[in-house]
């Protein structure tokens, strides 16, 4: 029996999406009693060139040619961002279609809405593809580790910033000429700022941190700090430091106080997570019962994303088979309450002050006041009567280091609180 | 509404379950609609000393207890080993009950003959628990990794070789040290040879490998060598040429073609799975559309198996509650041929010569002749008239490999060929 499908979009996911569901339809259907056969694509341009595996007769700018036609009973949608994104899928939806997503955005920001109306209809929304790419995380949280109270997760779940920060590592580029080489290899948008500034990431947590505490975060609740402000020093210090330095997405849920953070941080090198290098992405979960756990692979790309969405497909339609599809759920069932990040860090520290006497006895008083010990003072760079330090604390909460920088900030002599990240701790 | 559930065997696992699914159940419940209470367990001894969380009340060694309760719906099999599992099991089965076991002997060995059973009768067998402990691996291969061919799994799915493995590499140990160490730890059995040997992995293969390749696999397809022959010398060498002896399982589809072996090999510390240390399992998987995946966690242990089983009780559960356990399924569903490994490898090997004049000529003569180039020759350790030699070659099948092998086993002057590896590539 063959089965419709609806495609928004044809651009890098949606395009791998219509010619991997192609090439797998033999499979699909010996595995879900369905052939899928791609039935329309929404696009904007119809006249634009396209991969000559892209039937262009199939190609419409009319997205109600696809919402309403009545054979079509799954709409894939790979257009990106929230609007028309978001009225399309609500649309299908009402329309008592299932649909198959890739749009981080879109879930992050209208998750709720979409899924209750899916509830209330009685179909199903899939989305593995909106975080992660090709690396399985969606299923396994929902699924397999369900057993487990999920205390943490760790991600580096956005590309374009480990690109740039890898580059920045493996070359001793500054942060300005990575991002332009991230550019030119397509890494890295025109606007690069979603990516660099964490919004990205941010958006990605809050739909892994909802479906791993069963509770819903919204992205108001993350705590975000991008990547502009990382030198080629930092990066090199982290290295003497036996570190890494990754944007890293965290979630922590300590007995139902949830903490929610994208920032700069450092990785030490027996860290599972450090090697996650390039446009890898990768997250590391710890559970009560499974203990340490790290999903890794593409994080982005029209093969790896579309793998993921029709892995999507492929779940549904079975479903669908088996008379299951859209039956009601709600996984995010508990509330917790969205505090500030109360771990314990040693933090990495770097300032400048004027190179005079008595200065670094000044700093280390501020230090000592502040009752925060200093673990390792790493480098003292002097150059045009400024000397560079950079400080690892001992473990202390994150507000505390945040009051010391503005203690740090008062003194005179101290020109500029350049850089302040916390260094992640091995497992134990 | 409760469920009531049977364990069969209370040791590491069974424990970790009763005490896992306990702790759960209120989340279980909200999650299927149903609350898990276990009403038997069984186990060989009555009077022995347990955890005061156990319920004595409810031990039997009365295997039919359990198995002709109608009550008990759901048998969690913890047993291990071929009988009586595979007894219990499909008494079980026969009588209408779904079941989950840890058990990777009998999955491996009789898991054709089971899931048939089980489809035929109606009823669910659920295995995650019983490859890599708590990282979802079946899960993922049989769900979300659908829409790929997969090419490759590479897997480090033995925790005793690996803890072995990685002492010998971190503190220099020889084998039968490391050995001692892991069965002080309790890593590894007083009869080690299942894992030292690689039957373990192999079992473990067998059942990714069919999952991934939706073809059955049977334990004899598997090429198996183990870790007994491994020095403290080759460790030492490996890390020079910058790479880590590991234990690999591997099976790879070439247009149908499957190959699976398990043998010790050199991982570059650039591979993903070079950090995968100690106790820990990782796999591996290259799909044609999600490119490189690496799965990593704990692979054994109470809890962390524990995460695996409560975690398919509450996929079995759910399906019951929809009306879908034991829905027939066919995944295995491809005819693949079983061929020898193929592939093209660089490899190492170290042998020792009678250090006399003329006797590399000769060696290289003999490389030259069987048309294998040297990469780099490593090492040259002259002691008490004998000098051993490490080479690495270019890249060439595994079957000419063992015909230099043969050839220089010939040559007078040579007294051992000691040690032959693999060496994994890097991804492109």
């Amino acid at each position: 029996m063959t089965i419709a499908l609806g495609v928004l979009g044809c651009g890098t996911v949606g395009q791998g999406t219509v010619l991997l569901a192609h090439r797998r339809a033999e499979k699909i259907q010996h595995l879900t009693g369905f052939r899928p056969y791609v039935k329309r694509i929404l696009v904007r341009d119809l006249e634009k060139t396209r991969s000559p595996e892209i039937d262009r007769s199939k190609l419409t700018n009319q997205a109600y040619d696809i919402l309403d036609d009545p054979e079509i009973q799954v709409i894939v949608e790979t257009i990106g961002g929230i609007e028309p994104a978001r009225t399309y899928i609500l649309e299908a939806l009402r329309r008592g279609k299932h649909v198959v997503t890739a749009n981080k955005d879109l879930i992050a920001l209208y998750g709720t809405e979409i899924l209750k109306v899916a509830n209330d209809v009685g179909v199903e929304v899939l989305y593995e593809a909106a975080v992660g790419g090709a690396i399985p995380l969606v299923g396994p949280l929902q699924e397999n580790l369900t057993a487990n109270e999920v205390t943490d997760l760790k991600g580096i779940i956005n590309g374009t910033t480990n690109f740039i920060l890898t580059q920045m590592s493996e070359t001793g580029a500054e942060f300005a000429d990575a991002l332009a080489e991230a550019q030119a290899l397509g890494y890295a948008e025109a606007d690069p700022s979603s990516d660099i500034d964490g919004l990205d990431a941010a958006r990605k947590l809050t739909i892994l941190a909802s479906i791993a505490f069963h509770a819903r975060v919204e992205l108001a609740d993350v705590q975000v700090e991008g990547i502009r402000h990382i030198t080629a020093r930092d990066v090199q210090y982290a290295r003497e430091l036996g570190c890494v330095v990754k944007l890293l997405a965290s979630g922590t849920d300590r007995n139902g106080r949830l903490s929610l953070r994208v920032r700069p941080t450092l990785i030490p090198l027996a860290h599972p997570l450090a090697h996650v290098s390039n446009s890898y992405n990768a997250l590391f979960v710890r559970g009560d019962a499974a203990g340490d756990l790290m999903f890794f692979g593409r994080g982005a790309g029209s093969m790896p994303t579309a793998s993921a969405v029709v892995g999507d497909i492929i779940s549904l339609l079975r479903n669908i088979r088996l008379g299951v599809a859209g039956s009601p759920e709600n996984r995010l069932y508990l509330q917790k309450r969205v505090v500030p990040d109360e771990m314990l860090y040693q933090h990495y520290v770097r300032f400048s002050v004027s190179d005079k006497p008595g200065v670094f006895a000044r700093i280390a008083q501020l230090f000592g006041d502040a009752g925060i010990s200093m673990e390792t003072v790493l480098q003292k760079r002097v150059e045009q009567g400024q000397a560079e330090i950079v400080v690892v604390t001992h473990s202390i909460p994150a507000h505390r280091m945040d009051e010391l920088c503005d203690a740090l900030a008062q003194v005179q002599q101290v020109q500029k609180v350049a850089c302040v990240m916390p260094l992640e701790a091995l497992s134990e």
